[in-house]
């Protein structure tokens, strides 16, 4: 895989020079995980930051008592560990691969080196941060705020809005149903009977593992309704 | 009140040379607003971003039925509104003033333009952003795995870390028992049970609105904890 290309249209290299991304592309340091694999624990220091090349990834807090929230799912493109580039910063949640993948990494250092000849990277880091704490507070509000059907409503809709913060029209979900009922704090049966309803309603479309949203406007509308679904 | 010393010793203005200093001193707008008053709208387009100089802000999550998830507490000295720095995002949450409070806005091009000579305000921004983030992860778990004595802990350990991500031996919390049951999603009244119990135990301080963290490690086996307190 050539990295050149794979940076130049990733929202880490968005508008940054070849020069620059040059740079990012010959210090980056490619990583295979097995399905299952930590990737990073809970409170390690953060030296580098990630790029999910293939693969998917999760990040997660765990309970002492074995039970965990899942607070992200990141797919090919997706960015994350940005902290690294702080050395007295340690990662705020564990991280490991969903299944195999293959990620990029890079020193946080690199960054401050490129940044101080041009700031065009941290723009797109904060771009990337801004997108993650929006997802966080809509995550804190699905589960402070909302029933299940709302929940997976707002889930849904959150997972059409990501990469670089804008919305797709529609977008394929490759996670388990299993990993879905964990973010959403319900369980794999609630939710396939919920998801069940929606593709009848033409909401969504569902095959297999693979779930498409098809009516973002419907979906809006029951993420927002008090009303039970 | 002198804006310059003000910004030098705030996170935003970390190791910024003092030209920059000033040309933020400088383009800064002071606004007073009253208790209770909006601040910004969820979804509203942000054009500026916000320090506290004095009083308290509440950023927070509303349904369409009236209730309310505060998301965080801003106190003085500290920043919020950073995606203003980019013209196309919107506002992720409301802000409103939870007293009489003074804040200084600041428009996010100037922000571009001092970031172009020195990078130094980008890496600020990016520290306060992992900062929410990380307070952010912190409440999803609150609200996912704890129990309510688990999340009273929590949550005063949450606040001994705040500004600039650094951790205080002892801190001062002057919000109402309100709003702090608000945000861990408890009553009022179980929240004052809890707090007189851990006062008891001398792990904190309760003087009228005044609450003081004495004790961070005992208040951190209760967080851990999954049995009941």
């Amino acid at each position: 895989m050539n990295i050149l290309p794979f940076l130049q249209s990733n929202p880490l290299g968005r508008e940054m020079t070849k020069a620059h991304l040059w740079d990012l592309a010959n210090a980056a340091i490619k990583k295979n995980y097995r399905t299952g694999q930590t990737i990073i624990n809970e409170n390690d220091i953060a030296e580098v930051f990630y790029v999910v090349i293939s693969g998917m990834v999760k990040m997660f807090k765990a309970s002492p008592d074995g039970r965990e929230q899942t607070l992200y799912i990141f797919g090919p493109g997706e960015i994350f560990g940005v902290c690294a580039i702080f050395s007295d910063m340690v990662f705020p949640a564990g991280a490991s691969a969903l299944e195999e993948s293959v990620l990029l990494t890079f020193k946080g250092d690199l960054v401050k080196d490129i940044a101080h000849q041009d700031p065009t990277i941290l723009f797109n880091m904060i771009r990337v941060l801004a997108c993650r704490l929006k997802e966080s507070m809509a995550l804190v509000e699905l589960l402070a705020l909302k029933d299940i059907p709302q929940r997976v409503a707002s889930f849904l809709l959150m997972s059409t809005i990501k990469k670089d913060c804008r919305e797709e029209a529609a977008v394929d979900l490759m996670i388990t149903r299993r990993e879905m009922a964990k973010i959403i704090g319900s369980t794999p049966e609630t939710l396939s009977r919920v998801l069940k309803k929606l593709a009848m309603e033409n909401m969504i479309e569902l095959k297999g593992r693979r779930l498409r949203v098809l009516n973002r406007n419907a979906l809006n509308d029951i993420s927002r309704a008090s009303v039970m679904y």
